[in-house]
């Protein structure tokens, strides 16, 4: 059964069917497309277009669909162009006739924006519960590493010590600012556009506000043409799973640097390890290779939406049906990637001693230049005075501790043998005491504050 | 002079000071660093840090550099490589040495996030309040014309008919999400950088809360090595912009519809139309297709720079240097556009009668359906009743309303001698008065609840 | 069995495993993997590494693995994460431990991009092909409408007439630069990387321009290291698929706002049109929506791999198993659409009534131009003087010809009596004749040189 | 001077011309422009639509006009709004009246798509020769290392041995592919446009086989609807400087994991590196950092114009002005970072010393597998028992080779005494010997393929 064969004189082509059915991947909607006529149906009963007792009749046959499919039992017909074709076939199977009348006022348009918008809006929880998820992974690895140090660096370069809780950190809040994007996005998504109509508005008084608090919205959509076409919902949680993976690529990034040998900063579990068909000794961090090649994915499912919108005329578009797959596979992919990164975060051995051993006194530097500060000379001279002393140090391979004082004054007067104490990396971190910085005393209180972040 | 030469034998290749340098765009930034920079002397001062003298010696030659700047007087120096560095060599001129005590505890990394973000947030307050000058043009042209008619259309063909208001505020609640999204990311970005140094955070007793409040932030960010490489506000803005840009060309490509003589709906006017150097007697609408063509570029700024951001290691990368043209070229196609698109629409002449004409009895196929419902019929079968007429109106040629009594009867028996009074595209129009639906008193209602919320 | 276990002390995490296998969507490289290691047994046998008979064993199980997979009769184990393993783990099972053998000196590194670039270069050809048969619609049905007129669009204002021909086969000659594309995209993707190893090169002597030569590639890869990573020939598919449904779009664009009442130029066969489940009279072109949607799609499958792509370090990362499913989808697209496209055109009706009807003697302004550029007036004075034409004429509601020949000599004195002459629409089309012009003359050559295109 | 003011009846409005006004990018079309004019003047003359004298005097003026643009003594007009009409008012100031005759036939369509063609055909091969230059540079730093090894790596963990010359030619292939890529581009843009008027083609008798072969394309564009609004060409290059620039991403990636102290196999020298305005001991590899960044700039650039093309109408719309800024600062964007990288390459210090510390038995498990192997072990069972080797000795902290025979022969009984000449990472690379492998020989005649390709 087509929704609308009347008016044609000769059925589709099956290549075009094949092409336009979207029952394939639609289908995942069954649950909300039924809550969404199970709330309609009352609504209907409530603006006596049909009586109380169809409306049960219907509610009921609803009631049997949704049975057959969550216990799987549902029988697809050749002709379930997509979901709510599905539903209503067997629907009128299961009530007879009566079922005829729950489309009435109703159109597809809006039909199947409210149904994507609930789905929509539980995935977003969904991938903002995994996210947390992946958050107290980072804060239990973190916590007992604020006074571990490892060479922190700009630029892949060397630029001054930090604690591994800090390096950690430093991701929980950019997935915090993925928490409040998804938060912002399922607030702006929580518009009902049911009782919207193909485009016109809804020519029945059904109650379209409390058709938005039934089915858990926070009010209708305003104006009956763009809620039918309106799919910022989609684009906006494109986006947020596009640039949440980007952080993640960054963390998946360091991951793979750090514990290559040159590093050996980290070490994946092997669990979360492969190896090579052909090399034996090979174990490469796959997991984090896929999180850094499927933001690529990710962005393109973004780009590639915000292309198919572009341009469109008023009202509804069969191109809108993009709308699906690329929101399903960008949360898929999320949702299959988050589990397997917290795992492989949480498993992560941190090798203490090599990170100990890659911290070279050039980390020190900028200290050296702050020590001077305090003896008076302006930073912009100290710098200099000390960038002076980094290549004298380089020239000569030595360490900067090894220059003797003789040397330091032959470039900057205000060395003195107080000067000795600035080699120390723990010293470095732990001067590092303002708000948000790397000392263990800041960090510990950033951690604390992450979760009381993590407990709202 | 260079900020950072001392450590070199060589100076920097040519080609690459002309590939890096940032000068060239980044000097808008000009009066953001300056304040970032008083403030950041007060800090000092308060941190003790520099005394207070010094600090006011400081703040009043940031003050001549920044009037120096306001009256197109600065002259910049063969070295200046970005405006950070600009900046300073001009203090130090001017203040002589003391100025060189600025940059203790800072990095450009913190500095440069810091004027960015202050920057984009006073961009984004732009954008929003050129965004309320169309809404309210919308607005304008719609209050008049909640009673009049033209085809509504999805799939670009003739669907039921709707009001020249409710069609164009349809784009009114599209720009108010556009907004909201403008909010939170304003809100997102409103943490301060400055006071993180280069990564690790600042040595010096700077109160990060203090110069957060000093500078109009909300709060300074939570973690140093993130705070400086964080451009998640830059993604935000690059992406709020995109949307509505693609919003935009949806009511671009309608005008551009609408303005082809076959429609012959709307009429630009000629200070928004132009010629053609061959055809005499050409008008088009280029500023619409302007409008939809620049959204592609901004979906490319938006993709372009998501990709730039993948896969960076922790921490400042030079990669980051490529958020300001992208958000600098985004918003200022936006600043163009947008009063454009405003005036244009504001011109926008309303041809009712060639909208009237356009209106075919086709568009009230769903009324005849919910007429024969009215009358006991499941909508189902009411649907396929109506179908097999349109068909056989279609097949003769005819009307719908021509088709004699009995020729629908013979269809169904449910239709009767007041199926007349369906035929009339006003009746069908007011019938739609569910909330959000195009009737006019709902589209008073719509007008109202719009005019409120900018009046917010 | 996992190819790669040995070095590992506990087995991977079964998230991963989900995450990582590969081989739910790279099964249907079956018949190139084994052609692969059919020609790699071979080479390993001439190499004398393992002996003729084992090679004979080795091929005959791999036919048998080939012959169980054709008839739909193999069967996967729970281990086999992508398609190399599953046939090597049944080969074994088959032929015992020689199978083991097969592996000498091959890594999955070169043994994948030798399999996707055989399908890759199959399914280039395969999309040629459905190019060719579009191809061959739009010659159908334009060459029947050499004479026939409608008006010509820029901007979408009327511009000056053409014929219906003249507008289709312009679709013809991008699809032919698509043609090219694809070409050269196979020419440079016939390179062998069989015999890179890992990305070391083979050790053992097998021969790699017979490799290449039995697989049907032109030559082996030059270099081990790029060959076993380079997936170039994965995005230049991407992009050349990108460019072609662009293409459609704007063929889709054409027919969805042609096809739209107010035109009526074309109508779309039912075969290839749908209707709506609310509004019983409604004819949609969904063909055109969904080839003009789908193109996002496709840019977003291009952009999001070119990011994926990125940055990644020398050899092989598994970030390139993305490569896959994006060729997949990309093609698959266009397998989908391109028959529905091909049908849907040689199915179009030409209304050569309401094209007529369309035509407005606005589109004869150049003509006009160019008659008195032909009495001696230089062209930008002639258009000049049309544009007054035109406008006079626009304020009196008239057309072109209703003004008296007086009213256009108080423009210019070079009209004369012989002006009616232009205003024929037949004439405006004859007159361009030049190469590559609408005269019915003219694009009869063009259809010419079109077929003889396909001939090759 | 607008060139089609005549109907209107009001001026444009300012915004607008702002906003429409391409004269502040496409003035760099000068010298195309003006060419394309002398030889249309030409066609027009031999067409005997002007006289020879006529023709001459036009000529005259526009070369008077090209001297002033290349001794930068034009002078602009408030009312040039693009180069076009720029000219042709500068041409009429010179010559008079007669300059008005230029325009005859041709349209701004078939102008700009002419002059913008010239242009990129150009742009492509000074590409093409920029890339020339890095080919030549990675082959000079390569030539004296074939026999320099380091480790090699996939999922950038240790591999396999490779020399540093094979490293750095892959990325010549590379190149090399970006080549072919330009070259076929250039052979389908070498379609001259001019003479298709605005879409309909020329109504003169102008010989556009002779228009193209003056010009320098290969042949006209075969239908003129389609010849003025196709910018496959600017995609086309788009897409060969996206990928051409993934190419150096990954480059650029390498050298700055392998110039990272950990590594320290490669020193950029002081001319390419910069520094930090508050580390003082910063050494970044910016070029590389800029290189990689500005990747996702060309990415963006591509999928942005596509978005820009996707779904336009037939014919020439205003959109497609967008295709220059981008192309613009694509090519521009390369041929900064081309010549930058380029002396960044050739001035890169290979530290063998480094490279050859970092080499550890693990990359030769794959050769101990070998072993195996020709003593007669199925390479998979080889695998396997080299997998528990390499675990043995990772338990033991062992090296490989520190594994006594017994030991070995615990796991396989094949390992013998000459087991121990398998720990010899030069003879690993000897032996990949193969076309394309890793050994000296075989990187040899790469580099001698390398430089034929370069001579041709």
């Amino acid at each position: 059964m087509s929704l609308w064969g009347g008016r044609f004189s000769q059925a589709s082509d099956d290549d075009l069917r094949a092409l336009n059915d979207s029952i394939d991947f639609d289908y995942v909607l069954y649950a909300e497309d039924i809550e969404g006529s199970i709330v309609y149906a009352r609504a209907l009963a409530h603006a006596e277009v049909i009586t109380q007792a169809e409306a049960e009749t219907i509610i009921g046959g609803l009631r049997q669909v949704l049975q057959e499919f969550d216990s799987d039992a549902f029988e697809f017909a050749e002709d379930d162009e997509d979901i709510h074709t599905a539903v209503e076939r067997r629907l009128i199977e299961i009530v007879g006739e009566v079922g005829g009348k729950l489309h009435t006022g109703r159109s597809r348009n809006d039909q199947v924006a409210t149904d994507f918008r609930l789905w929509a809006m539980r995935a977003a929880e969904n991938l903002a519960s995994e996210l947390r998820q992946l958050q107290s992974a980072l804060i239990a690895v973190a916590e007992p590493h604020c006074e571990t140090v490892l060479p922190g660096y700009t630029h892949l370069q060397p630029a001054q010590p930090i604690s591994v809780a800090h390096w950690l950190m430093s991701f929980f809040w950019m997935l915090e600012r993925d928490q409040d994007r998804l938060r912002s996005a399922r607030e702006r998504m929580a518009e009902c556009p049911l009782g919207s109509g193909a485009l016109a508005g809804n020519p029945f008084p059904v109650d379209r506000r409390q058709l938005a608090a039934d089915l858990g919205f926070e009010r209708p959509g305003e104006n009956s043409l763009d809620a039918v076409s309106d799919r910022d919902f989609v684009a906006d949680l494109l986006y947020a799973a596009s640039l949440c993976s980007i952080h993640l690529s960054r963390l998946a990034e360091d991951i793979l640097i750090y514990s290559n040998p040159a590093f050996g900063f980290i070490t994946l579990d092997d669990r979360y390890s492969t190896g090579s068909s052909l090399m034996p000794q090979k174990r490469n961090a796959d997991p984090m290779e896929l999180m850094r090649g499927k933001t690529g994915r990710l962005i393109g499912n973004l780009s590639g939406f915000l292309s198919t919108l572009k341009g469109l005329p008023s009202g509804y578009n069969k191109d809108l049906q993009e709308d699906k797959e690329a929101l399903f596979d960008s949360l898929e992919t999320m949702h299959r990637l988050l589990p397997v990164i917290a795992a492989s975060v949480a498993s992560l051995a941190i090798n203490a001693d090599a990170m100990s051993d890659a911290l070279s006194e050039d980390l020190l530097a900028t200290d050296l230049a702050d020590y001077l500060v305090k003896k008076g000379l302006p930073f912009r001279r100290a710098h200099h005075a000390v960038g002076a002393i980094v290549r004298k140090a380089a020239e000569q391979g030595a360490a900067l501790s090894d220059l003797d004082l003789e040397t330091l004054q032959s470039v900057s007067g205000y060395f003195a043998e107080d000067v000795a104490a600035v080699f120390d990396f723990g010293r470095s971190v732990q001067e590092r005491k303002s708000f948000g910085g790397t000392s263990p005393g800041a960090v510990k209180l950033q951690i604390k504050r992450a979760k009381s972040v993590l407990r709202q």
